[in-house]
């Protein structure tokens, strides 16, 4: 691949870069809050049309590709990405924040990831063809011969999230999946990190073109605020549209999609607090490892995980109280992290303080402080079943390394706090085997409320595997048919067609 | 069963019959014009709320019964809807106009669906169960076990068609699908056909008592205006609507679906003009065949199907004119037929005279006239491609026994028009082995804008079968992912969860 030895902060459109509304932004360094050389492009209106219409060519000669050729796009984009080494690692920490260890970490998922669906393609494993034969004498008329197939819906909107600049950003799960199905992908690259999303574009674009594939099959947008997504999601060509980040910005984008002449689907991930179900033979046992390993999972990434466990609820009494007291005493020995960007930092520290000043909610400990531009302090609170319920805004995501602890009354009460949860993208049990029968009862409820139910883990830590499910009602996506980590994330770019007694010559291979 | 010997009108909410709003309206027989006893009860707000508050409380229960106990549920259906012989047919007839022959194949159609979901209940066919063993040496950290299975979404509210008393109503495919998943149905019973509906929804009632299901497994509300239907699409117990009728009608409830606090899917099957394109080659040795089989595809139930041939296009030139000839010929033979009801019958004649007044379109033929209240004169008119890419109002269609014939200048342009065509529910095509490869190309183009490709068919006749696609791009449904028909539609009422770490005890049977 021509791998240019800097970034030159342009957009990259087809096999072009262009330079957009020149010098629009910087990334910053949120640990030092120093700026970030070079100066990025925004894409203007017409940059978005153009790449747009590139995706709409490139579409009905992309999706006639075979398998093969697919796998072997995408399997030279995870050998790209591996070929920057630490070009591409040093540029994220600097614009993240994350340490090397998780970035790295992050990056043999991402290539994982895009191996997966290399051999999707390959296989034609989630693309399944149904035949029902011909039945020339039934009576009162024949039956036609129908065969089914999915085919792919058309270009894909993709918006990179901050928390993720490598496995949900621009060749991350979504571009994966919908590369995998067929359609051309348009990236939004989010601001927080325009020079790993260059990089990793760069890669993408080479590939395409040593793959001698159609000029738009991907495109990556770039720009500080939110014209350049609003413009990409209305366009015409535009069929599908994946984001990871906030409920109001996700709520944004399905409202812009409805609004169009021709609704698309969005989806969106967006929030959750990912409840934690202590029982109470489960904290009776091994209350100790259970807040250490909470604590562990609250603190990962400084707490910016959709899956962060943002409650913990559990039933009063002795364990109840030893189990917290080793949640303040695991926390007070962590130290601060740098959070993603100055919004987030911002963001979080107002949260945290919202539910300090809230009556009948207590501090039950804090991480150790610092100084940092964007260092969080983690903070775990504590409040009442009843108090929980009675206060929608305790249901709201804190995102970062803050959670909060709910004393219940007794099971009865976990499982009236359980219906009363929005929707989640996971919930977890805590439980020794003498749970199992209350457990039983509460896993009826939390089926409806969320897309994973985990029993003796923690919700962080997604696998990428066939039977993943990271998705949820709603407010936790926008979509909870549909799941955004795992091979079936590649049905949210698929539909099926019937052919009706097709002669062998015209049906699809 | 218990088998009363009259209608009595009233709403059916779980095991009850009530008044709801007494007399609110009446049926009609479209025919003579004469008003049918009893009068139908309205659903009241209330008795909205009682309903979905009931399927919510049914909901749990209701999706822990095992495939087996559905299968039965849904057999008895179906025999039950046998049992009550002529009784049906003729409180049908007198409801729609419909002929016996067609309501009887449409009853067989109902059985024959509510018999395949009961048959997937029976094997899960749909429902696949994926494993993610577990790797417990994994390296840097074990992988869990995960194992996803897919779980009903909820209460569904089912819109009844005024086209399809039996098949798209009560217990038509999106009922079965739903219960069949595991989903308590709503019905809002269409009021053209209110004693249609009142038979089978006893049927229905009785069946569930016998099989000894939870109350609010099945509902059914009834009322002359939208009111009804919009609480009970804006009630937070409903987590999908599935609905077949108009643009108007299906944008009115995305838009309220989407403006709940938690919205839902909505399946709207919409409208659809289902394009045939007649090939030079197949005209030159079939033409008269071809106009034939055209004629009768748009009479068939006075042409009030969804997949109604509404625009035949083609190239111009010799067999062009003959084939126009032959169509003119053929309808000019054929009787008026009764339409559905007055208001259909009133926007046919509307939309018949909107054509027959635009400049650049001229009548090809007619079918017989008739005095009868609601008999629809069939018509069919022609008009150059330039005139019709020029046009909008040309591309919607006219519900009912009304077809547009549009002449090419050559295939180039026959490309263009698909290209510029809404969303369809399907697209056919008339060729002759010699046309194979103009076909090739036009079908990389339909493929983008429909849901079932027919090659030397007519549309209508939708067979119910696992490799039926009855959907397609907006307009034509609201979510090109799903199909109304079809073993596939049962995928619209379920989404995936996925359970890790899971003791065997606790996973799901």
């Amino acid at each position: 691949m021509n791998s240019p030895l800097h970034l030159d902060g342009q957009l990259l459109i087809g096999q072009r870069s262009l330079a957009g509304i020149p010098a629009a932004f910087h990334a910053v360094d949120p640990a030092s809050g120093r700026t970030l050389e070079p100066a990025f492009s925004a894409a203007a209106p017409e940059d978005v049309d153009h790449a747009a219409a590139l995706a709409q060519q490139a579409f009905d000669p992309y999706r006639q590709t075979t398998g093969e050729q697919r796998t072997v796009f995408l399997e030279r984009i995870a050998a790209g990405i591996e070929a920057l080494g630490d070009t591409l690692i040093e540029r994220a920490m600097a614009e993240t924040g994350l340490p090397r260890a998780r970035l790295e970490g992050e990056r043999a998922r991402t290539t994982a990831q895009l191996r997966l669906f290399a051999e999707i393609a390959r296989t034609g494993l989630w693309q399944p063809v149904v035949v029902d034969s011909a039945l020339p004498d039934r009576q009162p008329a024949r039956r036609p011969e129908l065969c089914m197939r999915m085919i792919p819906l058309g270009p894909v909107a993709v918006f990179g999230a901050s928390n993720f600049p490598l496995a949900f950003s621009v060749a991350g799960g979504d571009t994966a999946a919908a590369l995998a199905a067929g359609c051309p992908v348009i990236v939004k690259a989010h601001p927080s990190h325009p020079g790993t999303s260059e990089w990793v574009a760069r890669v993408l674009q080479a590939a395409a073109a040593a793959c001698d594939l159609p000029l738009g099959v991907f495109s990556m947008l770039a720009g500080p605020g939110h014209d350049v997504g609003e413009r990409l999601v209305s366009h015409p060509a535009v069929q599908a549209v994946a984001f990871t980040g906030s409920r109001a910005g996700g709520l944004a984008l399905c409202r812009l999609a409805q609004r169009r002449p021709q609704p698309i689907p969005v989806y969106a991930e967006m929030s959750a607090i990912n409840p934690v179900f202590a029982f109470p033979n489960a904290l009776a046992a091994r209350g100790d490892a259970i807040a250490s390993g909470f604590v562990d999972s609250l603190l990962m990434g400084a707490g910016q995980f959709c899956t962060n466990p943002g409650l913990v609820v559990g039933v009063g009494g002795p364990e109840w109280d030893r189990f917290s007291a080793a949640v303040a005493e695991a926390l007070a020995q962590r130290p601060a992290a740098t959070m993603l960007n100055t919004g987030i930092h911002k963001a979080y520290r107002a949260g945290v303080d919202r539910l300090a000043a809230m009556t009948g909610v207590a501090r039950v400990g804090e991480g150790q402080g610092s100084a940092g531009t964007c260092a969080a302090q983690a903070a775990v609170f504590q409040t009442e079943a009843a108090t929980f319920l009675a206060t929608p805004a305790l249901h709201d995501e804190v995102f970062g390394p803050c959670s909060l602890l709910v004393r219940c009354r007794d099971l009865a009460q976990m499982r009236e706090l359980a219906e009363h949860l929005d929707g989640q993208l996971t919930a977890t049990l805590q439980l020794d085997g003498v749970d199992n029968e209350a457990a039983r009862q509460l896993l009826a409820i939390l089926e409806r409320k969320a897309g994973r139910l985990l029993v003796n883990g923690f919700p962080t830590g997604v696998e990428v595997a066939h039977a993943m499910v990271h998705g949820g009602p709603f407010p936790a996506t926008s979509d909870v048919r549909s799941t955004s980590v795992g091979s079936r994330s590649i049905d949210r770019f698929l539909r099926p067609v019937c052919y009706q007694d097709f002669p062998a010559s015209l049906l699809p291979a």
